[in-house]
């Protein structure tokens, strides 16, 4: 019977990944897949199947692009020099049809379903799942009176959470970055097992994550015609501008009572965190600059203030003179925490620390962060996460 | 700065998909894009950027097989004809190299993330999210001491469940098929709106579902060597039957016994119930007769009982000797479930029919459900899902 046929042959791939020397497939692929595989140096190998194809390119999107070398069979493959510890997307760039691999798991950056790979950083457990009591991850489905429509989002709740029933919980707001959704901290970030692992060790207070998604245009309002508009025009950086502005009306007029309403949150500013990377730094700095009386925690991962709109940063004047006044600003603002990659574009590199350096010189309160040796990608941001949650909620009212 | 660029990008993709006279973006699409998409006759249009490819395939996993024509601008495209209704798997095939469309996004089927296209059934609302209370779904993580290994699943809880503290659920566990794995139900499926639905008009009782990982190995247990061992041989039968049976130890072992002290179930026999599609069809009658005790209701959508191991199915002997009595085993087995689609492959329809007609010849009490028109495909398991769900729990001890 052909069903018992493809069961075999999935349960043959299923159960006979092998080994290859010191090459062992890697945590990213989809099961039974033999390839991609990475050693010890964190070198990775690269196999697909293209035997009709005359060029076949492997493309990290923050790291090498390679050109892959035809072997018998109709395989392409090549192996990468040592690459940095993390989460590494890439793409396979076939006969000029950039793709997924299929021997990997897709993960949404980019605005599609791409391919990555996970170099195992020597001795660090915190972002995988230990032997800790573990929080779940909930989908929810909320119906936004501001963009008309059903949008999606995840939620962590913190171990215990349903046998505490009197129990209530602070909870951060968690973005994902341009190209990416709400399926990006927990999916590409390992957010849960970051906390999951923080609260375990007392290093973190439990807490409620939410993690929403990104995008969003008010109801009724008109997809913005940007035909023949040149790139960065007024009429897209204005459409843009539209889409956050709809983003943070969502967040605060809808998702934040939403949460507060269906889960056993501490409904106050004193309670409620946002923390972004990359453009959700941006929108994160926006919404809560914005909405003080809801917010008293801001984390920025590799999330450049300013960015939006392009417009020059004023410690004095910014956030419509929010910091004007440094006492006032560090007593109202529990924690302002911005982080970087040491290796991300020198931009993004040079911007935030630049904001770093203006915010020491006006004596603002904050904590800077640079992780090491990473770069425009999710191990920065795990890192990120593991330094700015244990410093959540640690101040006011308890 | 660079980063703007690529926010804006991606905002100018998101914005601005756009209507080809009666053809729309598929609901499976990523954001913003504009292929596939289709029309009300059901008909598909499919583009993706191959500029140096000297053949493209569109491959419909349970429909066509169509060749892609090249067009200026390094595209290529089809249309195909109308397709039926429902969520089709298909991959692209770019000389040779067979891969997901950049454009769909991705759900794990046929042992990797593969593309699909939601084709609209018209009037069917029942697995969309419609404006009724909404259960949620949860993602957890528990220790097998089976398989040694941390093992993930999703769990459906009907709306209302963290509210009304007191209640306690019955819970229907409800496999994947080969190839797919435990988001199958909710990504392809749409099994928590399929549920909300019903719910909501009163047609089934709140339930909990909880979606397994259906593969397993046996903790210590080594790699079968199945090399050069010829495909439906002995030993690779025999590895299967291993997987199914470390399967079953891990559900009645380990899982139901995390979900009965993590969530508040009804956790009795009258109260649980299991159903699978295909492969899980097949698990579902394993697990369920080797545990009369713990199960009462019994679903097999599109899944062959007798297809594992190839024996010959015997109503009499079947199961040890479940079914010999028709009156105690209809009053045992509160429900026992066949469903299967009328345009799926011959040999998956003629063996469940005649599974059908031996049951009823036994007069084994039983419900057969024939899936008009529909394939070895999701709509036929959703039909299913919809059908069988209303049956259960409405017997026995409530």
């Amino acid at each position: 019977m052909k069903k018992v046929g493809m069961v075999m042959l999935l349960f043959a791939s299923l159960c006979c990944a092998q080994e290859s020397g010191s090459f062992q497939p890697a945590s990213t692929n989809v099961w039974g897949a033999d390839y991609p595989r990475v050693d010890n140096a964190g070198r990775a190998e690269f196999r697909v199947k293209a035997p009709d194809a005359t060029k076949v390119k492997l493309n990290f999107w923050s790291g090498p692009k390679l050109d892959m070398v035809k072997q018998p069979g109709g395989f392409w493959t090549v192996t990468t020099p040592p690459l940095v510890p993390g989460f590494h997307y890439y793409t396979l760039v076939i006969d000029g049809a950039e793709v997924a691999d299929p021997k990997s798991h897709s993960f949404f950056g980019g605005g599609k379903d791409a391919s990555a790979i996970e170099i195992p950083e020597a001795g660090s457990t915190y972002y995988s799942a230990q032997d800790v009591p573990h929080g779940q991850v909930r989908e929810i489905w909320y119906n936004s009176t501001v963009t008309g429509t059903w949008r999606h989002a995840l939620v962590y709740l913190p171990p215990n959470y349903d046998t505490q029933t009197k129990a209530r919980y602070p909870v951060l707001y968690l973005q994902h970055g341009a190209g990416e959704d709400e399926t990006g901290w927990i999916r590409q970030g390992h957010a849960n097992f970051i906390l999951d692992n923080l609260i375990a060790a007392g290093h973190s207070k439990p807490m409620i994550l939410v993690m929403a998604y990104g995008y969003a245009r008010r109801a009724g309002q008109p997809l913005p015609d940007l035909t023949g508009k040149p790139f960065g025009s007024p009429e897209m950086r204005q459409a843009m501008q539209e889409m956050v502005a709809a983003f943070e009306d969502d967040l605060t007029q809808v998702l934040v009572p939403y949460i507060d309403s269906n889960f056993r949150t501490t409904a106050d500013r004193d309670h409620r965190a946002m923390a972004g990377l990359s453009m959700g730094g941006t929108q994160t700095f926006q919404v809560t600059f914005d909405h003080l009386d809801m917010f008293s925690y801001i984390g920025g991962f590799s999330g450049a203030v300013g960015v939006l709109g392009n417009q020059k940063f004023d410690v004095k004047t910014a956030f419509n003179g929010a910091m004007a006044d440094p006492a006032a600003f560090a007593k109202r603002v529990h924690l302002l925490w911005l982080g970087v990659g040491t290796a991300e574009p020198l931009m993004m590199l040079a911007g935030i620390t630049k904001l770093h350096d203006e915010l020491s010189a006006a004596d603002i309160q904050h904590v800077f962060y640079q992780s090491p040796g990473t770069a425009h990608e999710w191990q920065t941001w795990r890192r990120d996460l593991n330094d700015f949650a244990p410093r959540l909620f640690q101040q006011g009212a308890q």
